[in-house]
């Protein structure tokens, strides 16, 4: 999915909502475990329930892992039930040296179909250029994280910024905003004018709302460019909303309820 | 497996070699294609050829994911193949918010039994942390990678040292050397001394020996301390040292050319 592609489904659901298919089988309801796929079924309800109200989904790799291979099945279905005008994001955190790098971005853009996956940055340009240059495939790159332990390095100074600020400045030329996105948690609103200023056509995935407590409003405000320019992503909040037979019920009441919210600020925050 | 049953491993087999299972189904001797699991029969033929001359096996997931669920398989038996008196790292370069490590962990300290992973330390303290904990498992945090992007981020200055420093100074706060240690690349020797100064007391996994290059003996005097504190990876040019019928041979003798140059360096650099 391209960049126009993804502001289309923006304006047309009066959402930038992404849901996080971070799927324990320790939190889903019990009622599950009978199912031969628990894991697959939770997320199948979970997609029915909300696909009106988001335009992306990304389920975190680690929750898959932690089943093993079987949890690669599950992941495999998820990514196949889910509606092709709906972004895929593969919350991945990879990267390595080059050729092994090119590996990664075969598993999630080939043998799986992610239109995106998120890249640490750590190891540099080169650890990071083998996922650029699919076709309408995103990488979506860590600047600032919403944890605490972003204060150890992406914060410390380097020269005239703090290393976030560098990352985004010396990755913005490894490609251009067609192809790459940056992680920037939403328990930072603070830093997200000053992002929004280094970078101002990127996309932004903004995790932390919800369960972490990040503000929506906030985000949206010093966040929204011209083709909106905002991921915002939920994961806890609204998959574990409830706990019952009926958690996808609760589920896509919560979802709503956020993408209620979002439709009230792309009319009063989007430029134009 | 502990910090003092590696060292005896070490001194058992004069050898700190640790043989990277990177198995790339392109790659492999085509005869093998038959097989039903080829990229396990490969393995499994590399173990019984080098077991004898190496102390530690790491398969980069990169190369098991690239092959779906199936790859997960693979990687899976490869590890219940390798003799238990071997350390295995799971190079994985992962890290993550808290209790999304958490399931990390999981994965592959509990549903995979690795002795070891990789991470990545952009994210700071409690990214790392949830890795920690577990007894006589390590983990293995990036510091001073192998290749040119390294240049990008690692090696600027940030305050008096390069954030490579910083990171070894930081999180070697985080956990002592019985469950820490980390990655210097081998083509960066010259700061080998520099980073035995900083953490004297812990192990480096040390990549890029063999097909990226670096200098074993170099490393060797700059590196080894009274426990040898080195683990030596060499990936390519030992597993795809031949690629006939008889490729296992080929990587033997490769791995047993290493471990003889290991054995003169451990008679001569080894303190005491």
């Amino acid at each position: 999915m391209n960049k126009s592609q993804l502001f289309q489904q923006i304006c047309k659901k009066k959402s930038f909502l992404c849901v996080g298919l971070d799927t324990d089988i320790n939190k889903i309801p019990t009622h599950l475990h009978q199912e031969k796929d628990p894991i697959f079924e939770f997320n199948k309800q979970i997609i029915d329930a909300t696909s009106d109200y988001c335009v992306a989904y990304k389920p975190n790799t680690a929750f898959y892992e932690a089943m093993g291979a079987a949890g690669w099945e599950s992941l495999q279905k998820t990514l196949d039930y889910i509606p092709k005008d709906i972004f895929t994001i593969a919350d991945a955190k990879r990267g390595d040296i080059g050729n092994t790098s090119g590996l990664y971005a075969r598993a999630f853009f080939e043998k799986m179909s992610f239109d995106a996956i998120t890249v640490s940055p750590y190891m540099g340009s080169d650890s990071v250029k083998p996922f650029l240059g699919y076709p309408s495939k995103w990488v979506i790159l860590l600047a600032l994280t919403s944890n605490a332990g972003s204060a150890d390095f992406q914060l410390q100074e380097t020269g005239n910024d703090q290393l976030y600020e560098r990352v985004l400045k010396e990755s913005s030329k490894w490609a251009d905003q067609e192809s790459l996105m940056y992680v920037v948690g939403a328990t930072n609103t603070s830093y997200i004018k000053n992002i929004r200023n280094l970078i101002p056509d990127y996309f932004l995935l903004v995790p932390g709302v919800g369960a972490q407590g990040g503000d929506l409003k906030a985000i949206a405000k010093e966040g929204m460019n011209q083709q909106c320019g905002l991921l915002v992503n939920a994961s806890r909040s609204i998959i574990y909303a409830g706990n019952g037979v009926d958690f996808a019920k609760e589920a896509e009441l919560e979802a709503k309820k956020l993408q209620s919210e979002m439709a009230r600020y792309l009319e009063e925050f989007l430029p134009g």
